[in-house]
């Protein structure tokens, strides 16, 4: 490990602990696009931006963003997030945004054949508005005017908080980004899984980005008396139940991701049968053919279920996307990049979880490179990276963006 | 049936349609202690109890009572409760009190060796404070000095509840009756359970009411991102769906009543893998000791389902109470009194729900007559009986009663 190597992945760990400090509560790190702590953290990563020699804006959707290179060239983006979820870790999409900075820092006397560019989006994880991307989206031009009307959990609108933070909703299309004005976009994220981990890589080429579908799962039956005999019961909790454990046999099988994270029941009283149960699956895999016949096979198992004991059951799906294949060119820069390190035969993995890089595709072409993290542990305080692991990925970001620029002379 | 059954059950039917029009709410029954609508439904019982000649009075905990006899007589009482769960239907505790009161008048020129009373308990449900039985409890001398702050949804504590209504939470001691001034309490409640439809008969003998032990199970897993394998998942609410379903299993096997009415998780977010997972159970049995072998065969089975999962068990207990037998003599008198009617050999079967007759039961000798209703509901606006069979348990309390006097007099 070199000197420079030694101070920037130092710099890029200081920089995470600081940012964790900007957080909406003592006892915990939240912290969510148009508060007060976005505001001080763009002005932070502007800072640290101008010390790269990039000139900086934020942008009409309230992104930071720093840039260099004449005008009339496209450039290659790098990038990922500021804001987080609740109780959340310190390294997830801020990490990305560093090492962006640190490379554009190292880079501040290479030329390059394309203008080089940093974006800190302000939301990806939708903790506030209930609606994800908003930043990244905004940048792709795919922000929805009717998201103005969405609100936060204190009944404000969008409007009005970006009212607060000194933008105009109305305005947020100036955020947008022309076609052909980018080259591409490279985002360095934690795994937030624990394949790395289990290889032994610091590093790992994303192959493509799973589209998630979200459904609301309802079944009915009927609210009775705890003292109603079983052969009269219709409990929609037990088919819930059977439900929830036959979507773990069914995806665990297929090797697809399905998560059941909430549940309510009706009328929620100790002593009633319950006659509602609603719960929340989200369902994702490589690829979208892959989730959707896992999806299939669910509905044919919960409708067994459901007749079997008099249920009835509902889907409602609230969310479809899908899955996001990184370019190749990009894909095989990262290679390249963390070829540049001691990985001769970089891992090449699809990453569960979403990213800023979906929003991105729909403008751009995209890559990404993970980092290891403990334990695959993500969206919790104890969310941790190495800093031997930070400084390869600075370097291997840094030899992808040269790549880059090799292609693109080429 | 004679004109003066006739008269009797339809009298009876009339007054259960006109309670129910005393309800806190438009779209359905619902009438809870110590309310406007408790206070009107007191004067007209208190109205009806002085029709049967008997000297009415609304005791310390706003139980309405009625009493015909010598002072120095002990009594036999009567009775039931008056207050409804939310959404109720017409006839759960208010039919034991009207069918008591007919046959308070019915018996107003027999001479009795004991006193004859009725009550009319405030509160059996516990709906509004979450407490149940506090009518019936004052009036067994087993009220607990700190229900004076236990607080309805509303944050009014019980203590202002009963200033409010006129009394004072002080003085309920006044409504505990003494050990000796009673011979004994009769019930008469619809079924709230189809045993006595499947067999075809409109009345029956109840051997015991069961005691319900109710605990939470607590299940501890780890808040996870959805993008977590499954080999890495400690997913609580996958350990409560396998728990609630083995619940299901080993009661039904056991033919004990176990419901899983509430549950709730943490985060409680789309994409986060349960940490947390909480579920009631109501569990309840002929007896305490088949009870408590069932609960033994579930809690062996939760703890094996949670060690197989990584997961952490935590059964913590909020309610227990022993299954009540009713008295020999008294249980005899109920059988005399439906074998009085068209039916020679009456059916005994335990009740599975609650009664006020089990805090009765800490004071004096208890019997219950269980009426038909229809398909099991209760708890629910399509409660049903019908007049026919309101008519026999008319005559059947009526039979019970006198079968008292003949043993007390014996």
């Amino acid at each position: 490990m070199t000197i420079e190597q030694q101070t920037d992945a130092a710099w890029v760990m200081a920089r995470c602990d600081e940012l964790a400090t900007h957080s909406s509560r003592p006892d915990g790190i939240e912290r969510v696009y148009l508060s007060h702590e976005h505001r001080h953290v763009n002005a932070l990563a502007a800072e640290w931006m101008a010390e790269a020699d990039l000139d900086t804006w934020q942008d009409a959707a309230a992104n930071q963003c720093g840039r260099r290179g004449e005008p009339h060239l496209p450039a290659l983006l790098l990038g990922s997030h500021l804001d987080t979820v609740p109780g959340a870790g310190r390294y997830d999409g801020i990490l990305g945004v560093l090492v962006a900075i640190v490379v554009a820092r190292r880079l501040r006397h290479t030329e390059l054949p394309f203008a080089l560019e940093v974006v800190a989006f302000g939301d990806e994880e939708g903790t506030r508005f209930g609606t994800t991307l908003l930043g990244s989206r905004a940048l792709a031009g795919t922000w929805q005017p009717e998201w103005a009307e969405l609100t936060d959990a204190s009944g404000l609108t969008l409007r009005e908080a970006m009212s607060d933070f000194g933008l105009d909703v109305d305005r947020v299309g100036e955020a947008a980004r022309a076609p052909g004005s980018l080259v591409g976009y490279l985002e360095a994220h934690i795994e937030q899984g624990p394949l790395l981990e289990e290889a032994d890589r610091a590093l790992g080429v994303v192959t493509s980005i799973a589209g998630a579908r979200r459904l609301f799962v309802s079944i009915t039956g009927e609210a009775r008396h705890c003292a109603t005999p079983y052969d009269r019961r219709r409990d929609a909790l037990l088919g819930a139940s059977a439900a929830i454990t036959a979507i773990e046999r069914i995806a665990r099988a297929a090797r697809s991701f399905a998560t059941v994270g909430r549940i309510r029941v009706e009328p929620d009283a100790v002593n009633v049968v319950p006659g509602f149960a609603e719960f929340s699956l989200d369902l994702r895999d490589a690829t979208d053919e892959a989730r959707d016949a896992t999806l299939d096979a669910i509905r044919s198992e919960l409708e067994l279920i459901c007749a079997t004991r008099g249920l009835t059951l509902e889907l409602r799906e609230t969310h479809a996307a899908p899955a996001v294949h990184c370019a190749p060119a990009l894909r095989d820069a990262v290679g390249r990049g963390i070829r540049s390190t001691a990985d001769g035969a970089p891992m090449e993995l699809f990453s569960v979880a979403g990213h800023d890089a979906m929003a991105v595709a729909a403008l751009t072409d995209v890559a990404m490179l993970f980092v290891r993290c403990e334990d695959g542990i993500s969206h919790h305080r104890d969310e941790a990276v190495t800093e031997a692991d930070v400084a390869v990925a600075i370097d291997a970001l840094e030899m992808a963006v040269l790549a880059v620029a090799d292609a693109h002379r080429g």
